[in-house]
């Protein structure tokens, strides 16, 4: 629920509001907008007594948030939600961020060769698994903290900015000593713990929907982590699971204009994952584009046949370059730009 | 299975090898090429006696098809094929075509002004049910054979093609009488003796996927048309079901490119009954060209909340107009160009 | 839309009822009852003036069917129907009734040998598919009338009732001619011509579900039977699709007491065609039993090795012998009982 | 892969298989059994030299494990794994065993009325849970270590064994410490570290599939448990994600008999998820013993309208009365009885 103050509601009022709110058992959050300022309720807030509020001095209305998520909603906060990152990259803004590198760092030289080309290609975040979630305990889980150096040195290098998974919540800590953005998972949309801890983090999220989440289910885990205080999140459609054989998964575009409708978070695409194979890699990322992604996060590999995992959807350099390239002039098309280079 | 006749193989030649598959209990359909006539071997050639037919004189080798399809896979036909109509619209070229109309032909005055305007816009075909599959028995089931007269009426005088379905085997001559393409909807998909009419109408075919078709189903159908003379088939990719909630279906976009590679047909995209929302049409339209479609086929009624059907997906004109605008350039980007007027 | 009459409202005061629905522009449709008659409203009953209803001499209230579909709705009529055939099989009683069979006809033979088989173990309807609806236009497609006659046979000879699938308009009539059920199959569950000539042929029907239909679209094409004035609808849950691989599709066994609350139609379960492989069908068809089933209708063969259509699905007999013994035992448990034997 | 050791292989050729196998950057694992012992290679093992081991004294043969899960496969381990409680509960034996109890534990009046009735009426294990998963970040997230001891002291008047749910890796100690048998949520099926933490707790694990988990990836999840050394694993079956609307989930019962073939462990099922609602929830469980399942995991509230989370799946007693009784009748069908009582 949102408590509207009127105009020129005093500091003294908005505090008084903000006590009340407390005093019913809720969390309240005031959110200062340019003529006036709100007091976000939060929590359950099912049997709130509103006549109570709004007979409070310098409250001019309570207005309901009829979706189940709250702070993520677009009832929430009108305005489009910019994630700035340290490097310049904004994430929500007019411009298209790219992100791209290998599945995992592998070592050393694979992830400076990737990041050095990248970045020449115009992508401003780096991407690269250092802790990866396997379906078989028996395969390749990732070089750990080792590759969180490496990133970072990457980052040191090129400029760019890193994105990585953390897989717990122990881990949260670590990987934001490292990261820009904090990924999680399709595998832990709804790994509570970990949204909690990531949510503290004070860094921003890139949170994958699940398989089988519902948008309904992403945003709600979502809410997870503005609930914690954490406000830079951004969504990813990465596909979800249907019957289908000739792709890993079925990319889900509608879902980006649903959810730029719904809430005010940035939204980006992943067609790496979506489709899971690399002739489809393109293509996808250009209809991600049109059908109005705030960014794409792609699997760029420098040598895919020898990538330790994922190396089939993979694009080779080549490809990325073209991808940028159609991407651009799709942006154009919609009255955005691609953000190529820093 | 394709016997690949050689070089300067005579047509006494091509004659034997066509008698002898037949004497196997085959059908043999010699497919004439630039450089070299094939022979395709249909019907199920799971124990074809490939020695006899390589030692003909004249033959060069014998290939398999690996797909279960035969006739519509790249196997079988390398080069793309152009489905072209009566007033010159060819699908699957480089140019981009678009079909548009409303849902269902309510009366005269509503698909001539839909004609007329769309027309104007840069349409070359025009849709309009005449008969509708409706979920529940009691709902408007269309005009049936006086909409088909509607149809060609507005042909005659904006020159658009039509494009319109047929529900039933004995209505496919009927609706073959009247259109330039005959629609076999999704719920139809599978409707073989349907099927086997439209493949022996001598009519261009627009063959929507099925709610739950796998790519492999969608072709297989499509099978029944070519192994009934018709070559002239237009895919449609129009969303399946899944658990989302939000939209009407998932609209699968990477099944363009994975049927651009699978097969030579082209294969458009209806982002209306893929999304069901007026707001989501004209993103997911951009998305289907981005992807690689071949053409578009969208609702637009003069006055989307009056339509006897399909209201809420229906686009208004003006919304109509910005996507034509917006598909051009994104179709420049991936060097193909929109089929805008005649 | 039920008008319900007064318990002694007579019969000129009924047929004024009957006229003003006529005249409204609707069907009307009288349904008997041991205390008091109702008559129909059948169409699109939302703009329906019932104060000229109620206000007739006679009725006593108008009561509105909430859900989507009417005459197969519980609110309709809220005893179970039940469907007897000609050999007294009755479907949807306390019995439990067992239909079995091959795939298709495939020779004299073998239908002969599994009509004599399966009569003895106590099956009391003969399966067996003359006209097949095939994905591949390559594969068998069944021995047409043919087959229909060599059932005829079985029928004649064993006792046992048929129930064999049309798969267009036309062929309802021929169907009709020799089965006891007509049964429309999963990929024509929304093949509306096809439903409304079953709905006129004055045969019972088994309406399979359809691959991905939701139970509202399910007892809508049932609708579309009842509409026609035929109440001997049996409806089959045969397994929808998802993203699973182990088995052919997801036997959706939760659908049986979903059904059985919405609807007063009986619902059977084809546990063959659910699952796709011979071991599971056994375990399966004892759940369809436990979960509510009034029938089964199950795929055995007497050389399942050497089956024209789905041998790997086919139960040998042994293992049918021992699904019903145990299916017996499973009945007794919930106050049911088996038919097994005329 | 299974190196497997001759009938009289001596100690010492067994260690040196081990030494051999873990010199090669493998682990290994004895698997002792009545006629003769096996050593588990354990890792990826596409590229194992097994000339080297079959050529060591006392090796009879290598076997290659088809499948892509390995300790958890019948190929590994043929006979039933039998998971025994402390309490005597056998689940994987020729009992099925039954656990019920509420959602969550909500208080102390609520779990001991629930435990002393269940018990009476023959459930063996209770459920409840204390960190509940939720995915609004606003509703009730259980009593946490409170929830525990009420758990605890249940057990200690009642001589049920307890199964309750652990979110994180941090908490499964906790859990341990309190619980009978530790549950993995669906949502955290794929929750890696969860698992590993878990899998070192020596307590029973009870792995709920995944919403939108394949058979493979819910096998290959619980061999991050054998993985690290825990044995006792139950799976459950709780229902997979689909396009059904009239139940919360598609109940897949199929999966049953398909586990029960390709793993040794014990598989449940859990109608109360699957369905989500409390009329369906007897059929489904009496169908779940039908398909073959080796327990139940059932939702029983003492006044389910009260309940704090899932009360509208939540039992009556009387109906859980009810479903132990026709239980009992379907499992002696199968030649099985129900454990009611110790």
């Amino acid at each position: 629920m949102l408590v509207v103050m009127k105009h020129r509601a005093s500091e003294a009022e908005i505090d008084s509001v903000v006590h009340a709110i407390r005093d019913m058992g809720y969390d309240a959050r005031p959110i200062p907008g340019a003529q006036r300022t709100a007091v976000g309720l939060i929590g359950n807030d099912g049997h709130v007594d509103t006549a109570r509020l709004e007979g409070m001095p310098g409250v001019q209305q309570c207005i309901t948030v009829t979706q189940p998520f709250k702070q993520v909603s677009r009832e929430w906060k009108e305005d489009d939600t910019v994630v700035t990152l340290a490097n310049g990259t904004r994430i929500g803004g007019s411009e298209i961020a790219v992100m791209a590198g290998p599945c995992a760092v592998e070592n050393e030289q694979q992830i400076m060769e990737a990041a050095t080309a990248l970045r020449k290609m115009g992508a401003t975040v780096l991407r690269g698994g250092a802790f990866k979630p396997r379906t078989s305990p028996y395969s390749f889980q990732g070089l750990g903290e080792e590759g969180l150096k490496l990133l970072a040195k990457a980052r040191e290098e090129t400029g760019m900015a890193i994105v990585t998974e953390a897989v717990d919540p122990d881990g949260v800590d670590l990987v934001a000593e490292y990261a820009d953005i904090i990924q999680i998972g399709a595998r832990n949309m709804q790994n509570y713990p970990l949204l909690r801890r990531a949510g503290r983090s004070g860094t921003p999220v890139l949170l994958k929907r699940g398989m089988s989440a519902t948008i309904d289910e992403w945003l709600l885990a979502a809410e997870y982590l503005l609930a914690e205080g954490n406000d830079d999140v951004i969504l990813c459609e990465r596909g979800i699971r249907a019957f289908n054989t000739h792709t890993r998964n079925v990319f889900d575009l509608s879902a980006i204009p649903v959810v730029k409708e719904l809430s005010h978070l940035p939204v980006i695409a992943d067609p790496s994952h979506a489709t899971g194979i690399r002739s489809k890699v393109v293509p996808m990322a250009r209809a991600a584009v049109a059908a109005g992604a705030d960014g794409l996060i792609v699997e760029v590999h420098p040598d895919p046949p020898s990538a330790l995992s994922d190396g089939a959807q993979s694009l080779y350099f080549e490809q990325f370059a073209e991808l940028m390239e159609q991407s651009r002039v799709i942006a154009r098309s919609i009255d955005r730009d691609l953000l190529a280079g820093l």
